[in-house]
């Protein structure tokens, strides 16, 4: 067991620490490695932080994860004698206020509950649009190319009640009542115009911890190879408005829920585990490599035969080119399972990009096609939204396409 | 917005903070008013802080409550040939072996995913046995006199789903992916010798911010009054094995599901909601005080009012004698709600006592009848469970019953 400073010398160490700054906690991640310096996971123990709201972009997107997030996706249900488009239009206003202010640590406009909004916790809010509401809306000539649902894949198992949607409410707090605070607010502000269609609860490792990056439920160090730097976000993420120029800095979000099949996935023994993912239980480190952010060596072999798989989970999913790159901000699902089954958890796998068809869909079908790990995960959930661009102070989401 | 330290400022002061003891990541709770002295949350942001397992008591009750909880009821399921007191000793030693493992940041006996055991996060396993198991297992002699169901309550709107089993699994700690994997080992484990009636999933504020009481989701601060001293907890919470000698060092949770009926409770506006609780929305004191902890003055009037009505919640649910005392540890709950409703919010209100029927069922007996906040609140759901007495290096939980 770590040794541990005992209450009396934590506050008075933490006195010291924070003389003359009253209100601030704040202290971080043990540094391990090259966890902190290399790893897109911040640790932020805060929860007076705050992100910013306004800007070219949405937060949410490139920020460092949050240890909570809730995903609900809705449908327009304008009342009659409304048309769909204000109503859209009222729902983007409602939430851009109340966002505005919630991220900030303060209460919503008529917010019955304001104390709740006192610990922002890094809350980001990131509302996206879903492909086929540009028609009902009547401007599907403004619909983002790219804005567009991937094809099926050989392996996707998908049950409806995870796809589709009009609308995304993406909601990330490092604290779980600021994030429940945030979702009853933005949701009952617009009951009387949208029905909940879906809605996912997602978890990483607390904030607070030693950092490094996330393990899944499966055991495996997650999203070790991300893009993390801002020419990289500018290449890969952030849409230029080629097409639509009012969705310049936005992207598209592809949501694919992904059931880890734990009881099989457990009849395995690690040997043959790291084989089909192609890197260590243990440290993350690619099986040709000793540390979690080494390069793999695809070309190595062992007296003839590869040391990683050629289809080892890291091979087939590695980009192919550089254009093949993408976002990963992936969160952990552990939810009731039904009877006769053990659990049912997984991977709320969120992807951002500027182009699902040239970044997520050759990827995916080369896993679909190929991936040795397809035998204990099941594709049961996918949707697409276009996030839309970020908004200044006295603008509202959407804008740009409704203004 | 508070001031910040950068990132570098914090990392030489953590390093200075923890100079000599690598492992250690601790800092703790802005210390604000009484909060810290008087509120029995204390916060901890070690993920690599641990609980103790062994001792006189189970861990999970008087200790500060960590951020997330699971509580799973589970039905004996023996296989055919085995009784069910030979199935119920088994899943006890299975339970104690993994939990005493896993609470200590080690990985349980064959665990397939020994990684996600590294980060304890203050894990805590408690483990209790519900009324009816004694007579299911041939020893109905031998259940304390105290653990029985409290009678039903005129407010109460009881759903089976919600309700009753034959052992209780709670599991406690301040980081969801510790969580998680702790409750697939120990329900993996046991699964061909028992299925899961009911399973609730709670929360509280992060660990790691500014400390104090916790707010539940109407907003008010929650818990205020409670139990905090080891003299207090000898006294009303641990069972001095009175009419059963096995019992000593056990405690009787009654775990209550609470619904908030968020939707009316957000059409009244403060000072309504100010007088049904009987304390600030904003500083939680008392409606004749000035912060938190000070002491309510029921005598109070003000042009012949009582200034605290009679009816409120605190005046009702206040002690009338020093023996009706219990310890309330609640955690919040935020489901997916049902087509039609935005929210399935309330508190998983979890108490413990030597004796319900002495100390909780008087107290909400008195809330059934008058409590003004019953309009706003509903209980759904109700269980009461043994909870073993602690164990020690050699031993496992249950073994002065069925050893």
């Amino acid at each position: 067991m770590a040794e541990r400073p005992s209450r009396g010398q934590l506050r008075l160490n933490r006195r010291r620490l924070f003389a003359g700054s009253a209100a601030v906690v704040a202290a971080g991640a043990t540094l391990t490695q090259c966890s902190i310096a290399r790893s897109s996971v911040t640790q932020e123990l805060s929860d007076s932080a705050v992100e910013p709201f306004h800007g070219r972009h949405q937060a949410g997107i490139t920020t460092a994860p949050q240890a909570h997030a809730l995903f609900v996706a809705l449908d327009l249900a304008p009342a009659p004698g409304r048309g769909p488009r204000d109503a859209l239009a009222a729902v983007l206003k409602l939430w851009t206020s109340d966002a505005a202010r919630l991220t900030q640590g303060r209460a919503a406009l008529a917010d019955t509950e304001p104390e709740l909004a006192q610990r922002p916790a890094r809350l980001t809010v990131t509302v996206g649009l879903g492909p086929r509401l540009f028609d009902r809306i009547a401007l599907g000539h403004r619909r983002p190319r790219a804005a567009a649902e991937p094809p099926g894949f050989a392996t996707d198992r998908l049950e409806p009640q995870w796809c589709g949607g009009d609308l995304l409410l993406q909601i990330c707090a490092d604290d779980p009542i600021t994030l429940a605070h945030t979702s009853r607010v933005l949701l009952k502000n617009v009951r009387t115009m949208t029905t909940v269609r879906w809605r996912q609860t997602g978890f990483r490792n607390a904030a607070g911890g030693r950092g490094g990056s996330m393990r899944n439920l499966m055991g495996q160090i997650d999203g070790t190879v991300n893009i993390t730097d801002a020419a990289g976000f500018d290449r890969h993420v952030w849409h230029d408005g080629e097409d639509q120029p009012w969705f310049a800095g936005g992207t598209i979000l592809v949501l694919r829920r992904i059931r880890a099949e734990m009881d099989t996935w457990d009849e395995i023994d690690r040997a043959s585990k790291e084989l089909a993912v192609g890197r260590r239980l243990d440290t993350g480190a690619p099986l040709t490599g000793s540390s979690e952010f080494d390069e793999p060596d695809f070309a190595a072999t062992d007296r003839g035969i590869p040391v990683i798989p050629p289809n080892s989970h890291i091979a087939v999913a590695r980009h192919r080119s550089d254009d093949e790159r993408f976002l990963r901000r992936p969160y952990n699902y552990d939810d009731a399972p039904p009877t006769g089954r053990t659990t049912d958890s997984g991977l709320i796998f969120a992807t951002y990009q500027r182009d699902p068809a040239a970044q997520f869909t050759p990827v995916q079908r080369r896993l679909a096609e190929a991936d040795a790990l397809n035998e204990w995960i099941t594709t049961i959930g996918s949707a697409t939204f276009a996030i839309l661009p970020g908004v200044d102070d006295d603008g509202y989401l959407g804008e740009s396409l409704l203004g």
